[in-house]
């Protein structure tokens, strides 16, 4: 039994197999091995070991393991084969790992590979890759059982022995009338544990939830962990049922669409590869726009600085604080700005919460304020020794710093989405900016005040 | 049909139905209803009306309804039953509902609970509610489908009919020897789409991807999201057989897990509950041991600006870019660590990556170090007009935090992951704090080095 854990040593144990040229036994273990492992094992290969390996394989699991290649990998055994056994190969896929592989590829190839297609696939391929990038379209797959309501339970098991094998799943079973408009939906659960002479009608589901083709992806994968389903019917704006959508396309876009949360969050522009496949000039690329237009944001702070240069040559300790208090501002304002832009993903708290959100921030700002406030009193009184006025304007702004940044923090993200941007570019970096400024004219103009009130 | 951007009408027309007290058609409409839209109607109800709704429900919607249920809507509902009738009601829920529910109860609730299930039920309940929170054993469930190896496909579908409505799912059917070991399992599409007589043996996927009870929950989502399966077994110490995990317990993992990133990521203790669920006392709690831990740290900044008052109070407008300067250095390090966080998390990146990671931030820090310093140069000669040397001194500044900042980023989290910490913990809020220390005291030698070169 092949344990999870145990996945290295088995491509440990294939690479050894192939370097001692023992195709008998490398076979042998290869139909052992789970298509993504194959896969895993394949990409650390070099071309020709990579075709010499697929060429090992048996038919469905060589399906298989081409599907789950990355497009260079595909490469390298599309040159091993010739036109027609690679169009005979991509013929073999399921329908929307054709249209993945053919997408990645350039128009001209993509032709000549149709042209040993038949016209009625070639026309539906065509029209799949027009789909747009992160719609529903895009994940679904016409691949998809279609009962007739007429059928009895033995009808619909025949149908399903029959087709069931080109189809991404047979689990859930769609009905739909002559115009292919959805009539509902039948499990495979239910069609098994019904008699033979039972009549699809009486286990047919009508309310059945679906997604429009122009829907996007995060919308769906959010449909789909709200019902728990395994797959969903994409309709067109007619309501006709043109594909269906599996779950597992669906895990990989919840992850991704948390992974460019993260990246915005970061101030990076979202990254289209992995972190691993990208070069150091494209990921700089991505980064440089955001560091440039934060850097000159916070020249602002300069500008401050500047017209209280008179406040900090006078008292020159006003000035050792300025990056701690600046720092926990960005600090304070991060933790609500991340909590609230991650709470509107995941759809906890929306718009129209957004007075409660406010409200509870700035509870929270008091509280975390205060305490902060006290232990800076303390430490600038008792540890840099620097007087009860210096400290006691420390402790203020402190606090204001703190409130502001919760209430800024958690109001930001929510204008963003108000005004239909993605409340994850304010994030950290840009409330940093913002709370830096705000803080710094308090802190003087508190400063100011004490001096005018006791001269230090 | 009822397509899910239409949901919040259904709840509307729900909501309506109730205030006129128009039972009959309530229940004819909540037929049409998905239990999951009908559990987010009756969580906005009050208990009474609660009630009410949930006694309208047929009884296998009442079932998911009370399963999908929050805690204190369960308590809306419980409060209305006897206690015969809420252990029916219990014993009716798939056995991981059970168990979640159980879970959230105080013990002796539990205890006399139990004291009306049968005696074995209750050792297993027992057994359940004794894993620890974050394995694979707490999202597991006995209720899987059982086959023998001797049978056929038609034996394995009289089995499926019979057993099949109280199982989770039919549709990978697992085959055990007489010590509950593991064999390997069989797919309903396999059994559906071969003859009668067809022996199961001969069906059997032996090379089982399984997980261990003791796994984290974190590592089954990854198995899940790499093979693309929709059950995963679970086997115990021995290799028996314990339970099976299914992918709609996965998919919240997956969304928990990078939200539990984003929390640490912003210096907040992970919260057990959704942000819209907490007081704003919990936050602060969560929240004030690392802001005081930051401001601490950050306080060292204070100490580095003292022992460097001489070159501010000679050369004031080095001051003014302090902000600007230490804002640079928490961006470009907090675009690092973000981007290597979340490629560890998604196993894009791992350990034995480090020196290839390093070198690439170090890389992406030259370059996008070199165009900052360029644009902050001109901003200090052209728009400050604070003369070549301090231009230049700025610019040097930048391009080393710049670097650093990236190295540090990168660094960091990988360090903390090889000493066995979280690296979501090397997350912006420390970067800005360790780059600011670091940039503040190559700011004011190199500005030294100028002074004592070229006085200014």
């Amino acid at each position: 039994m092949d344990r999870y854990t145990d996945y290295s040593k088995r491509l440990d144990e294939l690479r050894a197999l192939l370097e001692k040229k023992d195709g008998t036994n490398l076979s042998k273990l290869l139909r052992r091995t789970n298509p993504v492992d194959i896969e895993e094992f394949i990409s650390t290969l070099s071309a020709e070991d990579a075709l010499l390996v697929f060429r090992l394989l048996k038919k469905d699991d060589a399906i298989e393991v081409f599907a789950e290649l990355e497009q260079e990998d595909k490469e390298k055994i599309k040159t091993g084969l010739n036109d027609v056994e690679y169009s005979h190969l991509l013929d073999e896929l399921d329908f929307d790992d054709m249209i993945d592989t053919l997408e990645e590829m350039p128009a001209s190839v993509v032709q000549k590979i149709l042209r040993n297609t038949d016209p009625e696939k070639r026309k539906k391929v065509n029209q799949y890759l027009k789909f747009p990038e992160d719609s529903a379209a895009s994940l679904m797959t016409p691949e998809f059982v279609e009962l007739k309501i007429g059928m009895t339970v033995k009808e619909a098991l025949d149908t399903i022995k029959r087709i069931g094998h080109d189809k991404v799943t047979v689990y859930t079973c769609y009905v739909t009338d002559e115009t292919k408009k959805l009539l509902g939906y039948v499990s495979l659960r239910n069609i098994v544990t019904n008699d033979m002479d039972t009549k699809i009608s009486t286990l047919l589901y009508e309310d059945v939830i679906t997604v429009n083709t122009s829907d996007d992806q995060e919308e769906v994968a959010h449909t789909f962990q709200k019902y728990g389903f395994t797959a969903l019917p994409v309709i067109d704006k007619e309501k006709r049922l043109v594909g269906i959508i599996t779950v597992d396309d669906i895990m990989w876009i919840i992850e991704q669409e948390a992974t460019e949360d993260f990246q915005i969050m970061a101030a990076t522009t979202p990254e289209e590869e992995e972190y691993s496949k990208m070069s150091a000039w494209d990921l700089a690329k991505n980064r440089i726009p955001w560091l440039m237009f934060l850097m000159i944001s916070s020249a602002f702070t300069s500008t401050i600085l500047r017209s209280y240069e008179a406040v900090i040559q006078s008292i020159i300790a006003l000035n050792m604080f300025i990056p701690m208090l600046t720092d926990s501002g960005g600090n304070a304002g991060s933790q609500a700005s991340t909590l609230v832009i991650r709470a509107m993903a995941t759809k906890d708290v929306d718009l129209s919460d957004w007075a409660k959100v406010v409200w509870k921030e700035c509870r929270v700002g008091l509280i975390s304020g205060f305490f902060l406030a006290l232990v800076g009193f303390l430490k600038c009184m008792f540890f840099d020794k620097v007087g009860l006025e210096i400290s006691l304007i420390v402790a203020v702004t402190l606090l204001f710093v703190v409130v502001t940044a919760k209430i800024v923090g958690a109001l930001l993200p929510m204008g963003a989405m108000k005004l239909g941007l993605d409340p994850a570019i304010m994030a950290s970096p840009l409330i940093t900016t913002i709370v830096d400024s705000l803080g710094l004219i308090v802190y003087f103009n508190i400063a100011q005040m004490f001096i005018a009130a006791a001269p230090l």
